[in-house]
């Protein structure tokens, strides 16, 4: 039995997806508008998808990276495909500002302040993120 | 005056490059291998590329994660474009091993123990990391 989580999610805010990918929406007081784009497939690494794979699941990355740059006008955007934890590839796509939780660092490096960003995420418009999403891939 | 350390670098390590970007390994003791891909324009954000360009840039990362996967065999690979401190877009590809210093966490995050791989910079094959790089990206 399969007991990645990224296999069998639950509770998802779901943006957009294919029948390949889907972009989902993280509940992160700390970062509002932080987004995940996840790959249908269990499969671990990028070179382990074809070329086509490839080109299609950083197609859809970089049009996360334009609409969350569009709306909400970070400061700086970080991209990461890690996976240590779960080998199921997924990206990270994080608008950054300069006053949050880690800034200039890595959100995973230690806090350099708090912040009063909770309750945020209403912030983040979810409707025309959806919108946005769907006209630039569809 | 541009101060940008990626534009005016000192003391690469350049294993490969093109009229666009470089590929330059890292002199970092606890992550052998570490590499990055660094575009040769002070550019920031991925979607401030062209498509082309984009594609371009992300081809030569995967090369690399290939090549590092080949000749390095790491537990898992590491992809990530941050650019908060310096932000001039470049790419880390980090090869991840299971008694690394930080893993399973991000080598952002607080170190989860000390290791000895000091000098194992030695055991990178840096010809060998070259000739495979040429070879894919001629």
């Amino acid at each position: 039995m399969n007991h990645c989580a990224l296999c069998r999610p639950e509770k998802e805010t779901v943006l957009w997806q294919d029948g390949r990918c889907r972009v989902i929406l993280l509940n992160d007081p700390d970062y509002p508008g932080f987004c995940r784009v996840v790959w249908r497939e269990h499969v671990k690494e990028m070179t382990d998808l074809s070329e086509t794979e490839r080109a299609h699941l950083m197609s859809v990355v970089f049009v996360v990276e334009r609409v969350i740059r569009e709306l909400l006008r970070p400061d700086k955007i970080n991209l990461a495909s890690l996976g240590n934890q779960v080998p199921h590839l997924h990206w990270h796509v994080i608008p950054r500002f300069t006053g949050d939780a880690h800034f200039p660092d890595p959100v995973w490096a230690a806090r350099n302040r708090e912040t009063t960003r909770e309750g945020n995420q209403a912030e983040v418009p979810l409707e025309r993120m959806k919108q946005r999403l769907y006209d630039a891939l569809k």
